[in-house]
């Protein structure tokens, strides 16, 4: 990031939700940011008046500080009516308000980059990963409001849409059956009680399966006639908790169409490549895979970090006894599977012209 | 346990392995047992002619005291021609000695109950669960030795077989998927250094998967001719290491020959009984399998000790979008999933009047 | 408790809070008690009306299941017109409203035996630990209600107390330095959250330091009309909370009165007995304390269920180069230092006919 | 560390002990160093004649990777004579050889930067914490190899000794209390086994205790006659292990000689800092203290990384019943309190001229 220059003119933006989990991660990754500036951030009313910096004394959970810009920002509702300089809006809205919320900023023409599951499956909105499917920001002028909302994927599949991306364009894909161990980051702060899950393993996590088997077959498909459609084969999950503090864990077996060797797939992923490598943005990771050779990767503490938590880490490729291959995939749930990836997609929004 | 009065004479017996964690287990679970007398607890030369009590003062990682009987025992090594009153010893031998040493014992007229893989795919040898194939114990007359070898499975699929074994009688199976969660006491002391596992997960346990994908076929297989053949459907495992002290959790998704409904899967494993009940074994857990319909188990911590260890605890079952069903099931990996598995059969034997 | 018989009329008791972590104790420990008999669980307006089974489906934490007594059960609000036949009531509310709630029941006629703080200050309320103090159930006299309140103190220097109580009687004590690592299960559920414990340390407890050093001192104290004067020595408390699920650590440096030898020490611990152990309780630990000789005891997860979770385990006695000596003592909070401990206060006060 | 241009002729430096946990810190930390080039990793005859990069492929346990320069270095025993260019050698070797082989390097006129305790009591070799004294480098000239030894101090007591520093100078000590709670990595890889430590605190840690009652003394001494004379004040440690991965946290009692007012000491500690400051050495943490003002700060997992893990962190300063003040003190233990005080203290040698 270090070699771009702050341009006069960066472009202004919201965080909402912005005391939340996804929220402070929004608020880390946009410190010194060279498209944007962030001008406010909105809070529920309990926080509103505050001082960003007040608010968070005891609930910043990172590890590195507060940024300074962020500390002194006065928290305000959010009401788009009061922002009208903003131009785009970054969303760690809790799903029990977002929709609507989401909804109010859109109509007000300002653009809405979504951590939330709310607007996911509209046909209308693009889950975007995007380095997978930058095409499908064509759907956005079929949204009737100025402001144009774009969502990211569920974190837990977010690693997985990607690995399997070059091998469904290489190979076709008939059947994916995935088993995820998830971190507590997941949750959300407070999120996971210790006493549920300290030295523990909790086989289900609500609502999350239906997400998996559901919103890669819509990353991973096509536009038709201003909608998406999705990708045409099966995946079953199965979701778990760890106690892990961030990075999820997915092991994917996975039936191809045409039977690809090992070379070609691991080839398949260190050669993949999307818009935002091409267009150099800021948090585009490079590699976008990065594939370990040991037995025993990739771990969340040892892997997490790569590509400052931008790369998906690919290790165990094997053939499978009953599917073709499988093999484990990792990525950072609250980096590449949340904030980061929103992020990601608004600089290919800010590069693209998208934002006028 | 309490009901059982002390014989006269009881069956004496041997620990192998008697400081190892299996180890540890068998003597905790033989202490007071009604058939089973231990007059000899057997380990390497560095710990032999000391006494028990003295050698484990800081080794002994059960959280209850180690059993008055034991304490006073000198160790010896596995020498079977040092205890020619013995007639059955339990083994929790490290796998890169089993295999001789076992054999010896056999040799020397000593019956082997064994909880290592050395001999596990002999065809002679049965992998014995005791509720699931005890027709296998025919096999032994192939055997040529006097004293007769009995396995018990891989602490992974232990549970995972109790599982099936109803589904197959009734509905035959196709496929199985599983994942599993596996606790860290599966690998010993001092096994897996806190550095590599402390908030964190690894995607791999060496030569595990390769066992989780062919002991339940033999386990689950029919005798012919005095050997054992393999069950013929396929088994895809992928196995990883949790921040777990006991209890392995696994996840698994089936296809079946004959489509059966979730109250009849749920009925046949409530219905699933064997040997041991029918005999009254004193390990026998009642029920063999408890499936729970809360949303978020089983889970280690809180279902680790339904009967006593010795029960299998299944839930989540629901419809898989590939297969036909998946579910979850844990059992205790030190107890159900070895030295109490080990010591059912050796009660199965007693019974059934194979120790003469 | 195995060889006592139920009484034809057994005491009829309420538990307050009985959803929470404490209340969950309260109910275990009371399953089949010889004295008592639950007849009422009281709770908070939301599960009031429903049966304790059905509420706590997924909020139930200890590890064995509810017992079946406590299932059919209908909570109701803590009222005490509502129970005129209960004798006594025991108390896991939440200090929040225990202080008014307690004395309701006091006023009612209702004995109270509570674990919360609201009432542990007032000279004419012992805070009971029954090997330590009983004849600080004199000043009950000087309360004004006709039931009594009774509590005891703090999980966290339950332990401690107890530790301390012998030696104090024989050698006098200057001065008591205490280093605790307390278990999270002390913080109720939901409790602590996972972020900010996983693979972390807290050096900070709310209000536990100022606990921690009175309690002690008004629970070893002596009865003078009626009120109860606190012992005349100093403790410094420094508390942190551990990922440990239950067990309460602490380091413990003493400064005599009279200088002890080791062997004095030992000794004292050893031969320390109370009123429960002399009248045979049921829950009366024996011994109450137990001195472990190994360098790198207590530990929680090896020694917290030393006599069911009541005996307090010592080690590491050694000579401190400031103080005197230097030890470090285990306790297990919810049990000993919560739950059990109020129910021995309980039994007590039943044998010494105190319940009338 | 980017703001230093390599010098033409970097001090050639080996590693000895470069497989071990410090070890890999100190070619963590060496990376691209402005001062030294790392041309020879030692280790075992194990690894000997082995490139560092295949060696380590899964013994490597930093998140950030193998650094490029070490990868293709061939690993040699730890042997002087090999390593004639070099002219300094970290040491991170088991203390059962460091003896030896650090002897061995200084009689053949290689200086040793030393993290073993072995030398450390030697009253010509300094504990040098390179902030607090520096003073103690005078002691030098009076070792009669060659090659000079320095030591650091054992890790848990290298942030106590910075908090105590500047106190002592201003207000004089009697006596320290302190209590550890030190993270798993302090014991090296494997080191603590899961089974130990997962979910549980153990209570000692072995000669741990010795060495923090004795080191602090030492290097917050006064060099008379070439010899270092310690402080005069007494410590007691309670030390113990917590499942923390990085960075030992340690509450703390000062009874002081003048009574100081909160706000001196906090402003003694802001206002600390040493000759690695004034030299601006690449290491040289700037705050050298931090103190956080939270009520329940410093915690290893929010606060390590401060200043690159090499500022000590305070916290909760408050009065204590019976010395004056207590407080919490966090350092990170394999940076700070381990290979990054060393290469400061390496760094220090060099700006001071004394590697000629």
């Amino acid at each position: 990031m270090e070699a771009f220059h702050f341009s006069m003119s960066r472009v202004k933006v919201a965080v909402l939700g912005a005391t939340g989990s996804v929220g402070q991660r929004f608020i880390q990754l946009l410190d010194h940011h060279p498209f944007f500036e962030v001008t406010h951030l909105c809070a529920s009313e309990n926080s509103a008046g505050k001082t960003y910096g007040e608010v968070m004394k005891t609930r910043w959970k990172i590890s590195s500080d507060i940024p300074a810009y962020a500390k002194n920002l006065v928290i305000t509702t959010p009401d788009p009516a009061k922002m009208k300089e903003v131009v785009l809006a970054f969303s760690g809205l809790d799903s029990n308000i977002a929709g609507e919320v989401e909804k109010n900023y859109a109509n007000a023409g300002i653009h809405i980059i979504s951590n939330s599951k709310n607007h996911r499956m509209d046909p209308t909105v693009p889950i975007l990963s995007a380095e997978v499917n930058s095409s499908h920001l064509e759907v956005l002028t079929s949204q009737k409001t100025k402001g144009k909302i774009i969502t990211n994927s569920n974190c837990t599949i977010m690693g997985v849409t990607i690995s399997l991306k070059p091998l469904l364009d290489r190979f076709g894909i008939e059947s994916v059956m995935l088993f995820s161990m998830q971190a507590i980051s997941g949750a959300g702060y407070p999120g996971v009680p210790t006493m549920d899950i300290l030295g523990n393993v909790i086989p289900h996590i609500g609502g999350e399966e239906e997400k998996a088997e559901i919103e890669p077959l819509k990353c991973l498909g096509k536009v038709e006639n201003g909608k998406i459609l999705h990708a045409d084969f099966s995946i079953s999950a199965h979701c778990n908790r760890v106690p892990v503090f961030d990075g999820h864990t997915v092991c994917v077996s996975v039936q191809f169409k045409k039977k690809p060797s090992r070379e070609e797939i691991i080839s398949s992923w260190k050669e993949f490549s999307g818009e935002p490598q091409t267009l150099g943005l800021p948090l585009a990771p490079n590699p976008v895979i990065f594939y370990r050779e040991e037995d025993d990767r990739p771990q969340p503490r040892l892997d997490l970090d790569t590509g400052k938590g931008m790369t998906t880490v690919i290790g165990r490729l094997r053939p499978d006894p009953i599917f073709d291959w499988k093999y484990v995939v990792l990525s950072h749930n609250t980096i590449r599977g949340a904030a980061g990836a929103a992020l990601l997609n608004a600089e290919l929004l800010y590069k693209k012209n998208f934002l006028g």
